[in-house]
């Protein structure tokens, strides 16, 4: 069985994203931060991680891509988690039973409407949504209430009073799945994840995405973190998909051409 | 006089960028978060705002890339600030008299070479750089000691015992400046800062970069942000330089033709 390094607790959307991959089933290693997550897969405490790399209502996770481009880790493959959030209680209660509800400060902000439909609710801050779940059950917790995942509700044996309670429904976040080892090349509509620089002249990054253009490649996500040490130049990292695997192979040698540093992160199943 | 909105206290690098663009006798409206700034600016609290809009170490500042395409205001030119930090203590102390020394987490853990070269000093977290310093010198701090920029040790009178005590001295930090109206059309060598979206095709950012390439335009900057509402889909924020202004225009009316949404933020001159 796979042992999926994940940062955050048993019952966090990172690790809903370790099960959407690798099943119900799935052993996670529980990291404190983004930086143990990559040793613990690079120095073999896990096999593989999930790490988060950008959200649809954040963005960029960019302590994630600057770690990406410090370690040399394979990019295996991508899942996309839907953040719903939902109101936990102790079993037996219902939310007329409850007067303060637990989460991290930034899925209380994403609760606005919960709040305001049931007034006598007071949001208290805690360092996470699935611990906020879990230190409720454990008894351990002030509060009567906590927002989190389904699966906290679930791993924990609390009582899930109200599902979607988030205010905007459209918040998804994608992982990377990264290993040890490259994935095997996938056939047929493929994405892949690269790592480049550009020499700093007009015209460079036009340059750059015409190898993709010129062949239908559809770039899903171009993000530019600033290069340390050197003001004002980037480091770009952009997913790309296509339909067939070879026009993805070919836009990608013609970059090398272009590109003072070009590193391939991974080729995988596209939708997968 | 112009009243400038700065986020931060007075000393701090807003202010001492404020006081490169408008002289040293600038008058700072100090606004607690960036929502403040950008509503000094929009109600009339304040003639202009500086906004930090990327680091050369951290990257985009992106909740002030969202605060620009929520709000109406102009671009009209923009600085960069060296960010150099500096150990300051109260007048008359030596470094061997100090025990502890505060400043914001960030700045403390870029200047681990100053902890290693006096192991006797402690670090010790605080809300800013420039409120440690004040707060050292208006006696109020518990602790001894204090790291800022030289604008704070002079304001608030401390004694710079050691400058340049970073460990990555390529730190700089970029500043739009934004105001209600906007800057008069410059002549010469000119920068536009410009925000888009684009259909969701393959080839459509490479034939919007086409046109700047074409004309010698010159990207300084690409971030793409997300639409909320909108999963996958993204907002570009692009700043471009070019030698002649007309080239620019050129390059922007032909985007413009290109692009569902298109707001051109400011055009101001180039080094400006």
């Amino acid at each position: 069985m796979s042992r999926v390094a994940i940062q955050g607790e048993e019952g966090s959307f990172s690790h809903a994203a370790a099960r959407q991959v690798f099943g119900p089933g799935v052993e996670v290693v529980v990291c404190q931060g983004f930086d143990e997550l990559f040793a613990a897969v690079a120095e073999g405490g896990a096999e593989a991680g999930a790490v988060p790399v950008e959200n649809t209502l954040a963005g960029a996770v960019v302590e994630n891509l600057d770690l990406l481009v410090r370690h040399d880790l394979h990019v295996t493959g991508e899942t996309r988690v839907r953040v719903e959030l939902c109101l936990v209680a102790r079993p037996g209660r219902t939310v007329t039973d409850l007067s303060t509800v637990a989460s991290h400060p930034v899925a209380l902000r994403q609760c606005r409407g919960l709040f305001a439909r049931h007034p006598w609710l007071k949001p208290v801050p805690a360092w996470d949504t699935a611990g906020s779940v879990r230190d409720l059950l454990t008894g351990e917790a002030a509060y009567d209430g906590a927002i989190g995942s389904t699966l906290a509700a679930e791993i924990f044996g609390g009582s899930v009073l109200e599902r979607g309670v988030e205010d905007d429904a459209e918040n998804h976040t994608r992982f990377f799945i990264v290993g040890r080892r490259p994935g095997p090349r996938p056939e047929g509509p493929a994405r892949a994840a690269l790592i480049f620089t550009l020499a700093h002249r007009p015209g460079s990054l036009h340059g750059a995405l015409a190898c993709f253009a010129e062949r239908g490649v559809d770039l899903c996500r171009l993000e530019s973190r600033p290069i340390p040490g050197r003001p004002w130049e980037y480091r770009f990292h952009l997913d790309a998909t296509a339909a067939d695997i070879d026009a993805l192979d070919a836009a990608v040698e013609e970059l090398g051409a272009l590109a003072p540093e070009l590193r391939v992160l991974g080729r995988y199943p596209s939708g997968a």
